[in-house]
Formats: structure tokens, sequence, C-alpha cells
């Protein structure tokens, strides 16, 4: 059952290009995961390289899996990277430690999905995955 | 470099949605691949099961791999299923042999992509690949 | 070190891929290996799907592993697939059990390596085999 | 569909193993991708260890999931370990971040492709790739 609709997963993934092209940043890829870390929606802009998608979902399954947004897992790839490389590996493989992976929370708090974002930098990355949280009210969690 | 433009990509999953809701259809995962069979558009519909995106996509995936709609694939694995199941570890593990893997093909023949469709039954998700595919003027290819 | 010169390798993709021309047949490609199971040389035809690569390697590195031409593989695949299925996991992934994956043997019977082919149907791809080692004067071995 | 033709991928193998003799290289491995990141071409010369293929392949096919020469991917390495290692997962393990893994652009600087050396030093197998790229009128792009 999905946890975050796919109209509002539609918006989220609109309103993130949106501040893509509004800040003049490199083709992006968007997607959207349940909170249960499922794929729900996906746009992968043109002239974004071939694995952009599996980037982007690494950062949103990564946020998911361990309950903190990718910011977060950078600074803990930062201090112990042996820890983020098991975790990938007992994960499955997709976990991506660095900005542009933030948690959806509905106003009282409540994981509804995660966001991924690839194609500039990361700080990029995470400022469009924000904004298009944002656009449909509601509440980003980037670390 | 996209072979399928995202705003083909975005009609193509639409049209193939409409087809769904038209038929009374089960909620539909659809994707949408380029011709190096790498992600350009998915959107799962509320009520669909958790790895309908895998599903879908093994269907494409496959497809592109190996030059033929998925429901060629699922004759060869009706007389070969060692075949199939070889080819789906040498390929790295995604290709799922039941219709509703569709190969796009430009007017000239020219393979542009594949779109995959999870969610009812494999002849109403092919029927609802094909649906999109024409809707945007390319030529769909089954087997 | 290679068992198997790379300019009689090539030699034998380019009368693999003669014998296509010759007889008609789809994109071909062209794998050949050393006796150690390690890519010499590959070409892939325009027009060939993507992972035609993955497959034609498959044939050729089960070939070498087992010590049997892939006709002798997919004839253990009928009586025993979960043998075969055992055996791929058990090497690594790439095992491909049909005919177009041919030892090559010295005049005295050495294994000097393996050659695979994929594009049209199994037979042909074999045909094909054997022709480009024919054409260098060594010995195909096609089960 | 081959992003980049079977000749000119020959024409671009031939030229790299050219300049590999003219400044003495040891024994070279040249891959050539389309722009989907899928095996074109491959020629492995004599006295090259094992795997070469592997390592070359692992180069080019890095640059194209990521879009950058895998110069850049090396400069990403030396910064964030943790973020390459997470790629490298998550597009299922063939990234090698190293130079002589080299984007191969049209004139009006479309991808078309990627070229992987392997054998000597990472300088030198980059300058391979690059002298079969320039070879063919392509322009190389190493980081």
């Amino acid at each position: 059952m999905t946890a975050l609709p796919l109209d509002v997963a539609r918006q989220i993934v609109a309103a993130a290009r949106e501040a893509g092209r509004k800040h003049d940043l490199k083709p992006l890829t968007v997607v959207v995961l349940d909170a249960g870390g499922h794929v729900v929606a996906v746009e992968r802009e043109d002239g974004a390289s071939t694995k952009r998608f599996e980037i982007a979902f690494g950062k949103a399954h990564g946020a998911v899996a361990l309950g903190l947004g990718s910011r977060a897992l950078m600074a803990r790839a930062e201090q112990q990277p042996y820890f983020i490389a098991a975790a990938t590996s007992a994960i499955g493989g997709a976990l991506v430690p660095v900005p542009g992976g933030v948690l959806v929370r509905s106003a009282d708090g409540e994981l509804v999905g995660a966001v991924g974002v690839s194609g500039d930098t990361s700080d990029n990355d995470e400022l469009a995955a924000v904004a298009g949280i944002e656009a449909v009210g509601l509440s980003p969690q980037t670390g």
C-alpha cells in the first residue's frame, strides 16, 4: 500500500524539477519512495547520465532504511566509513550517503516517504528535494 | 543521453494509465526505459503492491537486453526455461519473461526504448503498454 | 598470460562475422576467451541488442568453466536443470547453456580458449563460431 | 541500438593500441562502450593480466554511468571515498575511479560512448584512450 499517494508524489517531482530550472541546475533525476522504501514516481531529465536513477534511488532508499536524511548518513560515513559500507551491504546495495536523500514527514511527524535527487552538486540536489517536499505542504528532514 | 525524451515518456505513462482506467484494470505501475535500458519515467498507482516497480522494470529491461518483447521471452521460457534462467543471471538479474514488456520503435523501425507494465493480468498489462506507446505515435513490439 | 594470441582471436572474430554475412544472419556479437576464461576480443555488430555481450560471454565462459561446449551444457540442462542452475551460481553467474559456446582446441587437443556467439538462433550462432575457429586452423568442440 | 558504430569502435581500438606501441607502453586492454554503457568492441593484448577487461570496462562504465571521465571520479574518490563506494554498489559493481575511462562526444557535444584502457599507468592508459578517440575525429572528455 502506498503511504504517499501518486498524485502527491507527482507534484513533488514537478516542484523539485521546477526548482532545478529556477536555480539553473544540471539535468536532475527525481525519485519518490513511499514509507516502505518502494518506488512511487521517477523522472530523469534529458541529458542526465545513464545511472542517475540508481544514484537518486540510493540516496532516498538509504534514508528510509536508516531513518535519517542522507546528509546525516554522510556525517556517519565521514566518522565511520566501515559502518556505512557494512550497512550498504546489509540492506542489499542501495545506500548513497551524500546530501539529496530527504525524508518526508507529515505535519504530525509521521514518516510518509523519501525523495532522492541526483544530477547537480549534492547540496543543490538536496535543495531541489526540499523544494519539492515543501511545495506539497509536507516536512523535509535532510539529516 | 536519453534516446526517449522525458516529455514523450511522460505522455506514454499517462496514456498507459488512462487505458488502465478505461478497461477497469487493477492499479498499474508503468516504467519507461531508454534504448540503453535505463529508467526515464516511472509511476506506481495507489494500491499497487510494493515491488511492482521491480516487476515492470524487469519486463522492459529484459526486452531491451535481448531485443524482443517480453511475450517472446515467455515463449522461450516455456520451451527452454534454463535459457531464460541463465540469461537472467548473465545480464544481472532483471528479466521478467511474461507479457507487458514492450519495445518502442520509431516510424523507421529504430529502437528508442521500452515500456514495462505490471499490476493486472499479463495480457492486460501489455494492452496498457501498447496503448501508451501508440498514443504518442510510436510503434509497439510485443514479441 | 593469453593462451590464445590476440591476432588469432581477431581472425576468429572476423571469420565468424563473415559467416554471419554469408548466411544472412542477424547482427552477431562474437566473444573470444582464452583458456582461463578471460576476454581476449569482442565485437558487437550494429543493431544487436544491448546485452548480447553478456549472453555470448556466458556461452563461452560456461564452456570453459565446465570443459564442454555449450551444446552439451544444454543437454545437461534438459536432464538436470537444477545442476545447471547450481553450477551457474557456483561459478558466479555467467553460464548460458544453449549452442553457440564452442571450445577451441589445438591440433594435439590442448584447450586454448573458447568462442561465444549470440544474435541469431542458437544453431546459427554455433555455426558462426565454428566457422571462425576453423578459419584459423584450430579445432572446434561444440558439445 | 549501437550509438557508436562498430567500425568506428574498431578504429578507436586500433589507434589506442598504436599509441601504446608508439609510447612503448605495457600490453593494453581497450574497451569501447556505446552511450548506454554496453560493450561494442574489446581487445586485450598478449601479455596482459587476466582481468584487464574487467578493469578497463569498469573505468568506461563508471564514466558513462555518472557522466564524468574517470579522472573526475578519482578526484571525487580522494575527497569522498564513501560516495564512490556507494555509487559502485548502487550501479551494480562496475566503476573503477582512476584515469583511463574517457567519455566520447560528437562535434556538437552529444555523448556517443566511452573508452576504457588498462595495462600501463593510469595516466598512460588515459593517453592511449584519448589518442584513440581523437584518431576518429571525436572529442575525448577525461574528467
